[in-house]
This record gives C-alpha cells, structure tokens and sequence, in this order.
C-alpha cells in the first residue's frame, strides 16, 4: 500500500468520480475558535466518499475477473458505491446487507444496479457464510470495504484533492479530522497527505462507544468495539481497525477523537444551516469534533471530512430539532 | 449591460467567489425522463447566487464613494450577498429588511456586519422612504438587488460557469432553467450563455401567483404580480421584472415556466435525497421545473439552477414531509 496506487486510482477515477468542493462559513469559525474548512464528500456520486474506493476496486480488475461481477457486504454506503461502480462499468454486483440497514440505502443500492441479498444481522446470521456461498457459486470478486488495497487507494484520493485544495488557500499546516469506521479512507488521506501536504496531522474521529481506532491508536494494537450495531452513526460503525489499515495509522495519524451522538446531530444541523450540505450523523462526526472539540486541537486551521449525506429523513429532523 | 462587463465581473470575484459544483444523479433523471444537471448556488457564500451581484457591486465601486458605505433593501438572500461584500471590503453596510422576513435571514444579515434597519412591509410603510433618508444622511450607495448593471454582470459569472462545466461534459444545447424573481441572475445568465454557449437557452422559472416574468414574457411588455409576499418561495418574489432586466429577459429567452409551492417543495425534497444539497423552496423552482414540467422542455438535457438554500428548519421540514 503506498502513494503510487493512491495516485493510480486518482487516474482511473479522473471524470469519474467527482472534485468534492472545500466549503467554509463565518459562523463555523466562530463556534470552532478556528477556520474550519469542510471537504464535503456528501457530494460525491452515491451521496459518500465510498464510490471512489468502489470504483478503485472495480476498475482495478482484469476484464475477466470483472466480467464476472462483484460482491460487497456493506451497511450501506460501500454498497452504494460498489454498485454504482460496477453498473457504470457494465458487470453485476451483489451486496450482502443487514436486514436492520436503513430503508433508504437498502432501495437506493437495488436502484443502483444491484442485487441486494439481506443477512439477518439482530438474529446472528453470518454475513461471511451467505456471502461466500454466492461468490463461489458465481465466481464473483469481493470488493472488501477498507481492508483492501485498492479500496483505501480510491479513498485516497480525497486527500490528494485536500492536499491541493489546501494549496490553492496557501494552507500547508493543518489539523485534518477524518469519520473513522474501519480505517480505509483515514488510512488513504494519510498517505496522500503524507506526499503532498506533510504538514499536516490526520486525526482519525469516532462516536462514543465504537471508538476502537482510539483506543487502538493508545494501546498500540487493534482494539475491537463492545458492540457493532445501536448507533446513529450506523455508516461508521466497524468491529475493529483493519490489518492493512491499522499499521498506516499509527505511523501517521494523531490521537483519536470521540464524540457524542447529539454532537453529531449538532454537527448535521450546523452543515445544514451554515454549508447548505446534507450529512448524515455518522459523517459529520469529523465537523463535530471541529466544532466541539477544539481544546484536543492544534493549528489555526482544522479541515474536517463530511464524509456521507445518505441520512432517513426523520434522523435529518431529529438533528434540526438541536437547533431549536 | 453587455457581456464585458460580465466577464470584467468574473475577474474581480475570482478568489472571492466560490465555483460551485455541477451536481447530477440517475435519480433525478428518471423522474425528468432526461439529463438534469444541477448548478449548486446555495452552496455560495451566504448560501446564495446573490453573494455575486453583491461582490460585483461593491467592488466595482470606487474607493472614495465605497468607504461610506452601501445600503440595500433586500427580503434576505440580496442583504446577505451585500453585507457580506461590505463587510469584507471593510466598508459599512446597512440592510433594510421587512418586518416579515425570515428570522433566520434577519440574523444572518446582522451577523455577516451588516446594520439591520426593519421596516413594516404588512403594515405598508414604504421601504422607499425608509432607506432614502438613511442613504441620504450617510452618504450610502445604493445596491439595487436587480435592476443595477454591476449586480446583474455579477450573477451572470454563473452563467459563464455554466457553460464552462457543461462544455467540459461535452454539453453545448441544453434548455438552463433559473429561479427568476426581478430577472437579475437569469438576465446576466442569458447574457454569458448568448456568448459562451449560445446553444443553450434560458428559461425563467416562478411560483404559480408571482408569475410576472411569464406573463411579460408572453404579452411583451412588463407585468406586475397582485401579491408580494404570503408564498413559501420568498426569496425569489417581486413586484415586476426590471427595466433593465426585462429588455435582455425578452431578447433572450425561451418561455417561463410556472410550478406550484408543493411541486417547489417536493424539489427541495429530491435535492435533499439525491443530491445532499439544502435548497430552499424559491430556489428550488427551477428544479421543479426540471423534474416536473418535462413536458414543456425541449432537449435532452435541462441545466437547473438551484439559486439558495437560506431555508427554516421548519419549512424544510415541510418540504421532507412531501417523501412521505
């Protein structure tokens, strides 16, 4: 895994994927003591920053392994981001989902192209052993969501687009906070930025109660969650750090920060009525660590990766009601 | 009002103006039964197109006459726009609003540096007179929010914008729908595409009962709207189009298109789900036209302008209520 592939997938996605824009607002300044600057991958195709690494992994194929499709276990933003991939590039996909997915993701991934096989998750069904009887079966490819080298080169690309977007600002010092599930788009913005902008701290963020890449960044080995479901930060919940993408942080990422579920839905409510963006609740626990956290802070400049907008219009409401 | 001056625009708001992005989804399409792209304007600074018209105003201003100040009647978006030109131009402006507006929009304009004065628009005291006798005692320019030469080449860069990004899509024809309220960015729109992309062509867009650009387009000659105010679609009402306006507005565009505030709203809806965008409903009737009134659009693909997102959380609440 290095910064030769990150740059690669940045070559195959050109066109493709979209040049997500850096959006900033007065009144963030003001609540974070700080400029804060908000690269906003909600507005990445498929609603999150997950179609990159998808179509990464996709496009990294030979043409005959590809013909023959590709599977995904996601809950929901990988999947999308698979699927799309994979129907741009005309091969069919599946996508192993838990059957307590959000109705939203489940429908959007099926509009998208795919297949969509449900595990019953709350009842302990093994997502591995539904998958893996259709893979073999088919001859599919599973596309892994962060434990995979061309995945976390497509998630890097963000952070070559950060890198230069910085520049334009004459920014080259700055703490960058990145949504942190299991490590493949924080270990690919390490990278990048570690090349082109190595002035800068990554810093992965998390939701209390499924901080296991803090936890695993303390103790110095990968850490695992109590629990991997019950949150409203569903995008960014993952049992463990991966094996590829756990020696990548601890090089180069600062301490992990954690933050509450009402700060996120603050966080949500902030990006609505100040950026104009729709985050859902597991992407903007970066902003919300911005915004809320500023004493673990270092720098004049945070930059904070809003990293999906595909949020249950009633979650989007219970994040508006802490405004009122 | 010609295109130099627009491009003349272009060059001062460089740097200080964001690009916005063009935005796309498949599900927009299907619903259209064609190409829609999207031309992101609530993610502007001040969440609207009008931070161009303000910028372009105040900057084009010489230093002796800006040093006073400016001053602006504006229901919200105009008064956002110039505050904060004025305010980062380090000059002072003062910002005569209704009554009636948004409290959001209110606060906003005060915090962006701007003195508020309020006037009573249900109670008929006329903003007219308000605003001269302050502009006289101050020496204040008045920045008109459309019919004003500098503002209206400043809302035309988004034209130029426009057919940049279509053209790097390999897109020359297309049908550019604009959110039209005085007839400020949809006359500089036409005037940027009549010259960088004149395959293109313009068509207004309003809300049923404020449909006065329409109706002057059909019959040739200005026509004023009954009500000014009592629709969802605030930001975009006015009495009549431009003097200024109108003239380009006739030259240069096709038909207006007219939707209903549930149809505006069920826009806001969609950009929610598919493109993770806040709009707010006036500057969302452009899009609604798009996924709606495909019936009256020629072409397969429609530019829809979506102009602002300075929405209440209460009105977009209503808006999302519309998906179920």
């Amino acid at each position: 895994m290095n910064i030769d592939m990150i740059r690669a997938a940045a070559k195959r996605l050109d066109g493709h994927a979209r040049k997500t824009p850096f959006l900033s607002s007065p009144f963030l300044d003001e609540i974070a003591g700080r400029r804060v600057l908000v690269k906003a991958e909600c507005l990445q195709h498929t609603g999150s920053f997950k179609f990159r690494g998808g179509w990464s992994a996709v496009s990294a194929l030979d043409e005959t392994t590809r013909s023959r499709g590709v599977i995904a276990f996601s809950s929901g933003n990988h999947a999308q981001g698979v699927a799309a991939a994979a129907t741009a590039h005309g091969v069919p996909s599946v996508i192993i989902m838990p059957n307590d997915a959000p109705r939203l993701k489940i429908e959007n991934t099926r509009a998208l192209g795919a297949e969509v096989v449900l595990y019953d998750r709350p009842g302990g069904e093994s997502r591995e052993a539904v998958g893996a009887a259709i893979a073999a079966d088919r001859g599919l490819t599973l596309i892994k969501p962060y434990d995979e080298p061309q995945v976390i080169a497509g998630q890097g690309t963000t952070g070559l687009e950060i890198a230069a977007q910085a520049a334009e600002l004459g920014i080259d010092q700055a703490e960058v906070l990145v949504c942190c599930g299991g490590g493949g788009l924080t270990s690919g913005v390490a990278l990048a930025l570690e090349a082109d902008a190595p002035g800068m701290r990554i810093r992965p963020v998390e939701p209390e109660g499924f901080d296991d890449t803090a936890r695993s960044l303390l103790s110095d080995q990968i850490e695992r969650n109590d629990r991997q479901s019950g949150s409203l930060c569903d995008a960014i919940i993952t049992p463990a750090p991966g094996d590829i993408t756990f020696p990548i942080l601890k090089r180069l990422c600062g301490p992990g920060l954690v933050v509450t579920e009402k700060e996120a839905l603050q966080a949500v409510a902030q990006a609505f009525l100040r950026l104009k963006i729709v985050v859902e609740p597991g992407g903007a626990v970066a902003l919300a660590a911005a915004l809320f956290h500023g004493d673990q802070l270092d720098g004049d400049t945070v930059i904070a990766v809003c990293t999906g907008g595909n949020v249950d219009p009633d979650v989007f409401a219970q994040a508006l009601a802490t405004l009122e």
